[in-house]
């Protein structure tokens, strides 16, 4: 490589450093805002937040770095990069360009947008007012359409939307196993609705001592081996986890004292995500590459952790009896009805509360209303119509104002349209990769009945988290599992663990 | 205001704006990195401070900054600037000056020794090792001899590093000042050395519930007016306050099982510093004038809270009560023994220990062997002789080794030179502000025994605290109080009030 090539590599190294820096300080103000930062102070640190912001945007797309990065595609500088360096140069270009295709006035002016249909959102959904919310909708779906417009279209107008969340997914596929979910699980939620064998949920709505739940949900993340001196965890009103850097990752949950096991299922949903960032490998620490691969990757990491292993029943033949240690007097239930109790199935209106298996259909609704808005030109005065007649086709339930109907989500109000698959994708990925797991990992069920969590978190350790964002999703998925996504896995899931829990022949 | 002079004003503004900005987010992250930053991201977190420092340094540094201030100092440009835009640029170009007259290669070679020398100085302390230490002593002496050369001296070298802290200092002024004050408080101290009357401590030493200190601390920052939207209480090793802005002034303390004021008063010496920052001015938000005017006047607040208010009869005889019932059957004492259990005065060895008359002869010892340093070519070696001399001098007790000696404090090690002498300024400015406040505020300590905060609160306010940087330390003794610094006032408070618990004829 002739020495120009080699300073084009030192100074495309240094930048893409320093946008991690500036990524990560960033982040903790992001942190410290939704952790308790004190309400006056909001408007210096947007201020703060919006200067930072710039300044890692102007470094993001500055001419010298588009310089840098055409020097690399060389072909002959690119053959001589590393696997990472390589890797590096392509996502970048691919930020670079989407960001640069923007004209900065453009932009600004959708920033400003999307900032305030946020805030008409939140005022129409507290008044059921969706004729108010309609017009800043119709702008945003508006400037996205412009957006497309100069990143240009890919196979369909709405696969340019889906690029951004799970890079490489497409329409195409997600028609193809979109379609194959719903056609298993619209059935099987009518089979369960039906069913005689309803579990038992009363025992689970008393008074739960806050602390002795924080305690257990300690308890539970060590168990999983979330590594404390990298991280913490902390209270907010919407859970999240957010990884500053493999040696800080953080997350928070919500103690509700109504609910034994609301606060320690989210625990052990952000905890999935800590434990994909906590454990990616040293080698792309300071690069942008340091993150979860996709929107969609992340999620199976945290509905893993969640669902296929925090609702097992061998999960809870081991910690229900520390459990019951902890509340004395209040959990007086057999393992199974306390299981089954944490396993119920019931069509709802609202996305954030569903099951894990009506949960699905919620998506797909979503992901079919935002393909009929780019691909078919649907518009924001139709969407409640739309909204209202698949929920009664897939749900057989109808919301009954558009507060608890399509109001109930921000994404829209924000833009961020494309997103919503990544939540299903998640559900996909995580039962793949699981049956993958129970081939490779002897004993894995054991395992979870001894509570010997640790070699499970290690061979998603190998096999997934320490790869980062060195890896795409499809690349991943193929590598992991030896063939392409298929919605067979979480299907059959859903089928064998709901057909024992409510007794369907 | 000719239209260039217009736009560099409004440049200028831009840029103070944005330094602001910066500050605020680095103040965020060091506060994060003290109240509890998991151990094992800060690798890349000190990358994170050390990419944003960079860039704010070379924004406060940048040549068209500098060409702005010579705009705006033009007479007829600057004669047009607003009060605030005036002391702004003032400010600035003193900073800006201090700042480009270091060669950018100097200072990083600086800022590396001063990093090794304070981890020497952590190990020397420790292993009581003062030779291991002595030699990055003097290169962090030679350097800073270095620095007052590029500077310029003023009246004396060490007038010079005193200016960093206490703008406008003087050695002829603290001469005067501190020798006031040594000639009156050696003989003080003798006396009460000496009185038959020492008070009873014995009850303080019992284990006191955090969580019962922590409450009792928060209610008493609370009755000092402290704004809970504009601020919030942690924990950390060395409590501290730190200003992001107004509506954003955190501070810390330490909860001690075994002493049940210790983190109170604490809690109160932090509050003091945060009742000025989140009292600052609104137009001076967004600038480099919105914090404290200099290290004493910052100083002299949190103490004002701590020892004149905190420590005082009146306080105690209104809260005691409170106190008691927070530490059933703990503190069967009167309110006159605790009031005297906790204003023992005893020469030590240790300045952080030291009580509130002694604690000033420790720092005059400090600043006459800064001034032996700089002005007099004092050298390194010598220093442990010399601190040795003094103690025994001025407190009648000589440290037994190094490390509770010359090697006590953290400051010389990392070259914070002429800083020392803000903590005793810090209490002679309360005890002057104190006296003009009894004068003007018509039962004042009235208010106190009523717990009736406010008042006071509001007259620190009026008259200093929201000015911030916009007058100097002597402007605002001056205005304040009518007159120039004078020890006299500390050396009567002192005397009234330990003539009294000493009972000393």
């Amino acid at each position: 490589m002739p020495a120009t090539k080699a300073e084009a590599l030192q100074s495309f190294k240094e930048t893409i450093r320093k946008i991690k820096s500036y990524e990560e300080a960033l982040g903790v103000l992001y942190w410290d805002l939704r952790t308790g930062a004190p309400r006056k102070g909001m408007d210096t640190r947007s201020e703060a937040i919006g200067a930072l912001s710039g300044d890692m945007f102007k470094l993001s797309t500055s001419p010298e770095l588009g310089e840098w990065l055409s020097a690399l595609e060389e072909k002959h500088a690119y053959a001589e990069l590393s696997e990472i360096e390589q890797r590096l140069v392509t996502e970048t270009r691919k930020d670079y360009d989407r960001s640069v295709l923007i004209p900065p006035q453009l932009y600004q002016e959708y920033v400003v947008l999307a900032s305030q249909s946020e805030s008409k959102w939140e005022e129409a959904k507290a008044s059921n007012d969706y004729a108010g919310f309609q017009p800043y909708l119709e702008k945003v779906i508006a400037y996205t359409n412009q957006f497309i417009d100069l990143w240009g279209a890919k196979a369909t107008r709405y696969d340019t939307l889906l690029d951004q969340y799970e890079p490489g997914m497409t329409v195409a596929e997600l028609d193809r196993v979109f379609g194959g979910l719903r056609a298993e699980l619209v059935p099987l939620a009518a089979a369960i609705a039906s069913s005689a064998h309803q579990p038992d949920t009363s025992f689970l709505r008393q008074s739960f001592d806050k602390s002795a739940q924080k305690a257990f949900s300690l308890y539970i993340l060590e168990q999983m081996g979330y590594d404390f001196s990298a991280g913490r965890l902390d209270e907010s009103v919407h859970p999240f986890a957010t990884g500053l850097s493999p040696g800080d990752v953080r997350i928070t949950t919500r103690y509700l004292e109504d609910d034994v096991t609301s606060a320690l299922f989210g625990t052990i949903h952000e905890g999935g995500h800590a434990l994909y960032e906590q454990n990616i490998m040293d080698e792309l620490i300071g690069t942008t590459l340091c993150t979860g691969t996709s929107m969609g990757i992340h999620e199976s990491q945290s509905r893993f952790w969640e669902n296929v292993i925090g609702r097992s029943r061998p999960f809870w033949n081991r910690y229900f009896g520390e459990l019951q240690q902890r509340f004395p007097g209040q959990l007086d239930v057999s393992v199974d009805q306390f299981y089954r109790g944490n396993n119920v199935v019931q069509p709802s209106l609202i996305r954030i509360e569903a099951d894990e298996l009506t949960y699905n259909l919620h998506i797909i609704i979503r992901y079919e209303m935002e393909k009929l808005i780019f691909n078919e030109g649907a518009k924001a005065a139709d969407l409640p119509a739309l909204w209202n007649d698949k929920y009664r086709e897939y749900l057989g339930v109808v919301p009954s104002n558009d507060a608890e109907g399509v109001l109930q989500d921000v994404h829209w109000s924000g833009g961020a349209f494309g997103y919503f698959p990544s939540y299903s994708l998640g559900n996909m990925y995580a039962a793949q990769f699981a049956d993958t797991m129970e081939q490779e990992l002897s004993g894995f069920w054991s395992h979870v009945e001894a509570g010997n969590l640790l070699p499970i978190k290690q061979w998603l350790t190998e096999r997934i988290y320490k790869y980062g964002k060195l890896r795409t999703p499809a690349e991943l998925i193929a590598s992991v599992t030896g063939k392409p996504l298929d919605p067979k896995h979480l299907v059959a899931y859903l089928s064998k663990k709901y057909s024992d829990i409510y007794r369907l022949s």
